[in-house]
């Protein structure tokens, strides 16, 4: 017998499309400043549907210097003695460019073979309007929530969420809760029920190695001086041994090796490399004793995102160049520190530094550490069972290569664990042209989160004592 | 007592100096369609210039489709039973850019301090005006030149010289001579006697290494696929030893370790290392088991002039970049022949290349072979006793590390010898703004052509042919 709350939600499917629809519509695309009345029409629409809906205590958490977007908040507080969740999304989306690589104008909503086209619908419109579907159905039927839930609906993720911890930190009162349920975080494969358990983190920075005071004509100086393009070269291939291991001291401290668990859980997965790696016309390479899936999830890497110096231009020049530069960037696993890894990194390219030769550190991104939701949490295990519950297939965890900042965010902050239950799937080409967002991932995510509440209504919001701070 | 040949240069020297600021004048900038004009007044005062000397023959030796800039021939061949030598100069010169860098208009000759300033006035303008001036006062004096001479005036040096190898084929039997003269090439240090006996050689290409179809999300595919980079940096690392000596099998094939004489003639050198690097601010680095002077004028190199792959704009992009690029150039020494060098480059970086990478040869530069004047040759000795006749001190033999395709060009088409006798010096700022030549060189200058000029025509023409095609 279907959940009468699920029944009325799935009723009010078309209306849930007609105002994702309208949602599309505003092009909140938090990157530019042009696009500010869209990311202004967002927020209107998403405050009328929480009013509509019945939440209350709405309001805008302004960043502290009123420079950034704020996010909204609102909350329905009526389950005394049930866990408390701060439900997570996003209103603002990813530029549209490049434009001319859409089949259809990215802010207008076409649906082609029950996929919904348009900028924003996968990431994250459509799986927010799922959640607020969802909680909307619980007080529509029963007039109540049957958890405490606070929601957190941010405008800046497009943009590395800049203003999020000084939101947190301003009201952490406010924003205390058990534990964070993020309508943002896609699923990875579409033929796989799966719960996110981890992402990566991340640091970068750029180097510039300086070899001379100018450049240098090869005649006059060929064969007598440094060439700051073969030290730089030296360094980049000095990074990473012949086994694919990264070769910086200190660079692995706190990383352990996967556990005989984690390992059997990965490769029971039904994953085909091929699948992943020939539409991008790349061979499986890395760190030796490792494959693929394990590589991208528990491995931390060590990237040349760009490297440049000397003349670059049409034709030939006989330049010896005195300065080269590379940006570099890492992904991070747990038990990693940003600075500490950091810190190794140039160290060793410090240590191989030829004498009269410089390097200098610049452009340091902002740092963040890897995130994994503990494998006994008390939302994983509510989340684990309704997607077992509603797809009938006991899901696997996974973890995703990428980093979340909000995940590191909220438990650094908050000390709040997180999981992800966004229904967007990774092939849905969210930051390109023509994302999309499959119709049949409405009802399943309906059904997903009217479970998921009801299993954490069934939890002692003391389950999640080990899990908080304090 | 002074040869009075050239008493009568020297009494010419103030209307020399004048006709160089006329030439000068003349902006005759080769590279820039836009001054052809200066080009054909330079081409038309040099012609007039020969025509009151007294030359004959004189033509315009126009590039094969006429594209490109005519070369002035004339000739004297009035010394019946003695040597005949081909006298070359060119009348382009550089442009002026940047523009804002001259301290004075660089089409207008300023003289500060004993150096008259103005482009095109050291490279090659004012040496040209002294073997002309020296050969037109011996017309003036003696009715006649003491050698056989015919001359060679191209408008295309400072672009490459393209079209003067099909002026040497096709104007074969005109250009017939025992030797080369040349007007160009530099002397080396202002304190130093000294005459280039040799030149390296370059050739060049540029590389573009593949892994993947297209540029790659660090968090989705990071740790799984390689990194073109990664693997270009690992590839431009292996080009040298730890010793500096270039990795590539048969790079050095044909290349002989330089002899107890030459070294010997390397140590003699008065040569400060830090007067040269220090300026630059680089410090001494090369092949080991060689000192710089050795490494300059007697190793091969090969050097990467240029790099870029990835993001290289501001700020971070976590891409694995699919693709990267470099330029690649060599400086050859005798014995290394410029396409078994460049096949041997090419062979090593392949060998090289993981499984799944391409890389994609683009971009051959023009070669040309390393050039060195044989030791015994007659115009050598005599260009080395005019030097010690008139400085008083015997010239130290010393080479060039760069490249002068002029000299390749004529041994190769014509069979022919260059001795390089300009009165330029090194540090005159040639291609560089404030371009100057020192007033002292035209008196050094006109004693060393008068000098030369006598003691080639005390050689038996028989000296020659050992040196000599057929």
């Amino acid at each position: 017998m279907t959940d009468p709350v699920l029944s009325h939600a799935l009723a009010h499917e078309a209306a849930l499309v007609d105002a994702l629809i309208k949602l599309v519509a505003c092009p909140s695309v938090g990157a530019d400043p042009a696009m500010a009345q869209g990311m202004e029409d967002a927020r209107s629409q998403i405050e009328a549907r929480l009013d509509m809906a019945g939440f209350r205590n709405r309001q805008r958490l302004q960043p502290g210097d009123h420079s950034g977007q704020p996010a909204i908040y609102a909350e329905r507080l009526d389950a005394p003695g049930k866990p408390t969740l701060l439900v997570y999304a996003h209103y603002d989306v990813q530029p549209a460019d490049p434009l001319d690589k859409w089949q259809t104008p990215p802010f207008t909503v076409t649906e082609r073979d029950g996929r919904l086209f348009g900028r924003g619908i996968s990431d994250d419109k459509g799986p927010m309007l799922i959640a607020l579907e969802a909680l909307s159905a619980f007080i529509a039927v029963e007039g109540a929530l049957p958890v405490n839930i606070k929601l957190l609906i941010e405008g800046e993720e497009e943009t590395g969420s800049p203003s999020l911890p000084g939101i947190l930190e301003e009201h952490r009162a406010l924003l205390k809760a058990d534990a964070v349920l993020s309508a943002d975080g896609a699923r990875w494969l579409p033929d796989l029920v799966a719960l996110n358990v981890g992402s990566r983190g991340n640091a970068g920075f750029e180097i510039r190695l300086q070899t001379a005071g100018q450049d240098l004509h090869s005649g006059r100086y060929g064969g007598i001086v440094r060439n700051a393009l073969h030290e730089m070269s030296r360094l980049i291939a000095s990074l990473h041994d012949a086994s694919g291991r990264i070769a910086a001291p200190g660079f692995y401290d706190g990383v352990t090796d996967p556990s005989t668990a984690e390992r059997e859980e990965i490769s029971g997965i039904p994953f085909d490399e091929n699948s992943m790696l020939g539409p991008i016309g790349g061979a499986a390479h890395g760190e030796a004793g490792f494959n693929t899936l394990e590589r991208l999830w528990l491995r931390p890497t060590l990237d040349v995102n760009g490297m440049w110096g000397g003349y670059t231009g049409a034709g030939s020049k006989t330049v010896i160049p005195n300065e080269a530069f590379a940006k570099l960037t890492m992904r991070l696993v747990p038990g990693q520190d940003p600075q500490h890894v950091q810190d190794a990194v140039i160290a060793h390219l410090e240590a191989l530094l030829p004498e009269g030769a410089t390097l200098e550190i610049t452009g340091e991104r902002g740092a963040c550490g890897a995130y994994a939701v503990p494998g006994g949490h008390p939302l994983l295990c509510a989340a684990s069972d309704a997607l077992a519950q509603t797809t009938g297939t006991t899901p696997r965890k996974v973890r995703i290569g990428a980093t979340l900042p909000l995940t590191e965010m909220v438990k650094r902050i908050l000390g709040l664990d997180t999981v992800m239950f966004s229904f967007a799937l990774s092939d849905e080409n969210f930051h390109a042209p023509n994302e999309f967002f499959r119709r049949s991932s409405i009802a399943d995510g309906l059904a997903a989160w009217v479970c998921i509440l009801r299993k954490v209504a069934a939890r002692d919001p003391a389950d999640f004592v080990p899990y908080r701070p304090e």
